[in-house]
């Protein structure tokens, strides 16, 4: 096989067959095929597309370029995959909820580049949080409590792991095959018999529109029932931040909120509803309305709090010596009348460069600093009224920021 | 301005402007662009094309990046490209003839790598024969005999070139508009006043079928009226070689044939004399009925043939010295019947691998070597009859040739 002839064929719209599609990914894995005939590659795929049976087998190709975790006889494991959005904690909320129920989480999760915070991140911010857990360590405390949530140790679709990075440079991250194989793989080689995907679209996410949202959905749906794996889909809002803070303490500390019944009611707190009621419904096998009466119980009778100091304990954590930043800022409304709009792109940007974030992987995280917002869509406000407070390291220059909110009559 | 926004433009199909263009373009020459970047922007370019703008300004880009040649009062410059084929030494008759005929030609041309040889390859077989010609001696021979023949000195269109390496190794080199702004900036930078461009279609060459030539002809006819060159386009045949011999010695003397007027009728032999009268018509700005007439009087009169010498004198060649091997290998019908094709690829493939070309780069030419055609298409010939006779050097297995003679009834 000759590699210039796989990529004159992609570029005249032909399917590839497995064969092919293994020679070149394993091939630049290994080195043969060099990065700039992978990305001529990756950008005929972004714009002539892959036919069903390409994203199938792409996908296992990524899946066996790397270990393959198996949690034996600990029960349907179920793992939530965002594709990611900012001020997203719900993993903070709905692990503890779901393992609460009964349903075994062993949550695998990544570091935040770009305008969305990882996982990983903000529970570096409980002091002594060990997020790097050996996979018998997982085993015994899934054993133990039911839940875990860690760095992903083991090497886990690596094929997946160099494309990523090259898409990153390319202009080639905006393609739904390249997305849901990558996701999926990983998903499936991380151990999971069963997935729900969060869908973010807008502004602050990778999909702009919900028809690009949807299709996304579909094709994992698909991937999911090739492979034998139950997929459920929620396609949900990201013009707007998620919840009211964002920053790396600050979100552990609004998630406690919502664990402990303080926060209910907003976009946030249902979004955990909604996505806990589905893993409990996938892991238990039941309706979604009957998982939902189990999510709540959980909630209001305070088990969901105490699985997740029982996982902050497990993994060596200290809630009461979190830090946040006592220097703060302010932003005040210019004018008198109604939030329109809170904008999420600005939100992670300004967040990126308080110092919560990164912008290239060497970057180190702030947990103390973040924005809490004051004031949500809907609410109305007066001339000098605290939109939101920044929690900063060094003061910056609040004329220099986007606009974040846009106040309307 | 940054480069994945960039590519992400042309990835959606939308149209570069002529700043964007030039970022990416020159950034790849000195290296802020990578190549893995570049070959993407390749690939979204061959999949989703150029606007006739885009195509004049990366033509410019192109143009501005090296040197651009002017041969100041020498007379109107008409130069000629051939898309390359198998076998083609028109260049070798036709400088002759049109020179012959009062119209300077200043030819730089190129090394053959692939399955076509280069007209600079073929003159090196005339022992001492001078093919780097500093910019004042092709001045000068201008002066005094209106002819020269050279490797290309002068660092012409220096993007294009490193274009054209990537694009060789990432599938991206079936691209109109690359190719269009890549002849036609060599040709503008070279200092050529009127242009003519033999567009090889068939088995043997770039292009396959006759739309894709006649776009090709049309946009670089386009190309030439937006930089005031007038540009004229022949398309011709390359599914069987062009005359009787591939090889560089054996190409020389075939030329030579066709300047006295022994080889005359073929298709090579007319080829060239419709090559010649195009530029003769262009550069005295008279009919082609007229040019052709002159151009015939010219060879029949020895005027081209003399030229020739002039021109092999000028640069110091001996034509008396040309070697052609003695070792031979014979190819025989194995059949009765009449020839109804000749592979132009076959013969170019087995061209390479008796050591007239090269595979790579670094490859060195023998001069010596070469094949044959002994019968032309249309021949009727009898089992044994010799189809054509190989030039070696070290004796190749006949049976492992691809088949280049069909014989049919």
């Amino acid at each position: 096989m000759v590699v210039v002839d796989v990529l004159n064929k992609k570029r005249l719209g032909k399917e590839l067959s497995y064969q092919e599609l293994d020679f070149i990914f394993n091939g630049y894995l290994n080195g043969t095929v060099k990065d700039y005939q992978m990305s001529a590659l990756l950008m005929a795929i972004c714009i002539n597309g892959m036919s069903d049976e390409e994203i199938f087998a792409l996908t296992k190709i990524f899946i066996d370029s790397g270990d393959i975790l198996d949690f034996g006889d600990a029960g349907i494991i179920v793992d939530k995959h965002s594709t990611g959005g900012i001020g997203d904690k719900t993993t903070l909320v709905i692990a503890p909820i779901v393992a609460s129920c009964g349903v075994p989480v062993v949550k695998m999760s990544g570091r935040g580049l770009g305008y969305t915070g990882g996982t990983i991140d903000k529970l570096e911010s409980i002091p002594g949080f060990n997020v790097n857990l050996t996979d018998e360590k997982v085993k015994s405390q899934l054993k133990k409590i039911g839940v875990s949530i860690s760095s992903q140790t083991a090497n886990l679709t690596p094929i997946d792991k160099v494309i990523y990075a090259l898409r990153d440079v390319t202009a080639t991250v905006s393609s739904i095959p390249l997305v849901a194989s990558s996701i999926m793989s990983k998903k499936i080689a991380g151990g999971a018999d069963k997935i729900l995907i969060d869908i973010k679209v807008g502004k602050g996410a990778l999909l702009k529109n919900r028809e690009e949202a949807k299709k996304l959905a579909d094709l994992m749906v698909k991937i999911g029932s090739f492979y034998q794996r139950e997929v459920r889909t929620v396609i949900s809002d990201m013009n707007t931040p998620l919840g009211y803070c964002t920053g790396n303490s600050l979100e552990v500390l609004e998630a406690i909120e919502i664990l402990k019944g303080r926060q209910y009611g907003t976009v946030l707190s249902d979004l955990c509803i909604d996505l806990a009621s589905e893993m409990v419904s996938m892991g238990k096998e039941i309706s979604k309305q009957d998982a939902k009466i189990m999510v709540l119980e959980s909630l209001n009778k305070g088990r969901a709090y105490e699985k997740f100091l029982e996982l902050v304990k497990a993994q060596g954590g200290h809630l009461e010596k979190m830090k946040v930043s006592k220097k703060t800022q302010r932003i005040k409304a210019p004018i008198d009348g109604v939030i329109k709009k809170i904008d999420a792109l600005a939100v992670g940007k300004l967040s990126i460069e308080l110092g919560a974030g990164r912008k290239t992987k060497e970057d180190k995280v702030d947990h103390t600093v973040g924005i809490k917002l004051n004031k949500l869509i809907g609410d109305k406000v007066k001339k000098g009224d605290i939109l939101a407070i920044l929690y900063v390291n060094d003061k910056i220059d609040l004329d220099n920021i986007e606009t974040i909110f846009t106040i309307g009559e």
